[in-house]
């Protein structure tokens, strides 16, 4: 008997993937939670039946919304993860050796405590004494914080329950002064296919707070269209200026200096989407 | 009563598709044929339980397929598609000013009748003058052809039936030998996530063949992992080499100029997969 899985991404379509195990699931106070061990892509970690992150793809994800920024700014040394219980985030974000402290503040404990048990490659860091686990609301956290942070990575599910404050103005807003004189931001908007009003106003949003404002984007295998976008604000620095021989290289799967600008090369449609002139 | 369709994109994954209705459904000499309308893709015509193109994203794969090269030759005048009987590489192409004629040589006429009837948007420039369809044997056809063509596009379905030889050495070989001296071949290589061992092979031919080679990438939704790989062999012009002020825009949805450079940059697991040093 093969067992499938099938999320469906949108009302009108899902990816199936074959199942060898329900490894885990729980009701948690703020959603449901699976792990299921997955013959295409390994473990994966399923919320409110959303896949969230697998073995096989996490990297490109994870790297893509951490290394972008982390070469952008030139010193990065404290940064917050909001949002990203899996730890994946926050093990890309240590391969640099500037950082000092990563804040990482989850709402829901039982996503860090899954990962932990079931997803050791993609948690492993989160016992590095540099990493402040804070179990709570992110939001709330952020709204306490002056000039604390280099770097805000809001590594979100999708804008639904918990997660809807975490694309607002306010939230962007919020971080903007939560961050020091050169800090930046950088926010998961999901797919420009099948989210496009969404990345309007999220990085409409961004745009009108942060003097630099990007969007790029990276092609993650299994979330909705495969085309994943991340809205990028930053106080100073420049994501297309960025000088790679005065940084030390991380060892990664997918990201590098060319793919980093690469991701700033927008479709046509994207442009449109995001009111910059087309490239035609 | 929802109906649904799920491609095995592979024995282990799937992608599932709300469908309104089955429009058509056939037994070609060479395939199943078979054109859904979807809610979330429009109209999909899919060949032995592979999707090929939708009316939704079509426009990604064709573009990507075509103006890389067309912007590299700086003159392309004559060309040829060998597979892609739905007409939408050919309907990019017709975009060039430069182009004189296009010789569509399709295997199976009744890809060709069913793109016509059930996907006109895709279709649309199959009527053109300058098209010549030659329904047979894409491979026989280049064999009897000596520096017949600027560029030569494989646009071909999966490497399983009849398409196995179109993504031989000895079919790159006879591309070589029908282009003019100037001339350059793309062919589609599917995924770097399920078809490595298909690219490295691929790719290795048409480098150990052509002076300038290159592997790049689109984000294609509906194909297996959305990652999808072109190669290009050249035997003068380099397509990182485009002057793109000396060239009329053409319309599109997704290509572009920086889209275009961009597609060249590839994840450090794509450059080991070709064996190119990583730029880490």
């Amino acid at each position: 008997m093969d067992l499938w899985y099938t999320e469906k991404q949108t009302e009108n379509m899902g990816l199936s993937l074959k199942v060898k195990s329900l490894l885990h699931r729980e009701t948690t106070p703020y959603q449901e939670l699976a792990v299921l061990d997955t013959v295409q892509y390994g473990r994966m970690l399923v919320l409110d039946g959303m896949v969230q992150t697998t073995e096989k793809d996490e990297y490109v994800y994870h790297e893509m919304i951490t290394h972008v920024a982390l070469y952008t700014h030139p010193n990065p040394r404290r940064v917050a993860v909001v949002g990203g219980g899996d730890g994946g985030a926050v093990r890309e974000i240590l391969k640099h050796p500037s950082i000092e402290k990563v804040v990482l503040a989850e709402i829901d404990e039982a996503v860090i405590e899954a990962a932990r048990r079931y997803l050791p490659s993609i948690s492993s860091a989160l016992d590095d004494p540099r990493v402040d686990i804070m179990v709570g609301d992110g939001i709330a956290h952020i709204k306490t914080r002056r000039d604390a942070y280099d770097i805000v990575f809001v590594d979100s599910t999708e804008p639904v329950g918990a997660a809807v404050g975490l694309f607002s103005r306010d939230f962007y807003q919020a971080i903007h002064e939560a961050l020091t004189e050169d800090g930046i931001l950088v926010a998961q908007t999901e797919s420009p296919y099948v989210n496009a009003s969404l990345i309007e106003k999220s990085f409409g949003h961004i745009r009108s707070i942060f003097p630099v404002s990007r969007l790029y984007l990276a092609c993650v295998p299994t979330y909705p269209t495969g085309l994943w976008s991340f809205s990028l604000g930053s106080k100073k620095y420049d994501p297309l200026q960025v000088d790679f021989k005065a940084r030390q290289a991380v060892p990664t799967v997918y990201y590098n200096p060319d793919v980093h600008r690469a991701a700033f090369a927008l479709p046509n449609f994207v442009r449109d989407l995001i009111g910059e002139e087309a490239a035609r």
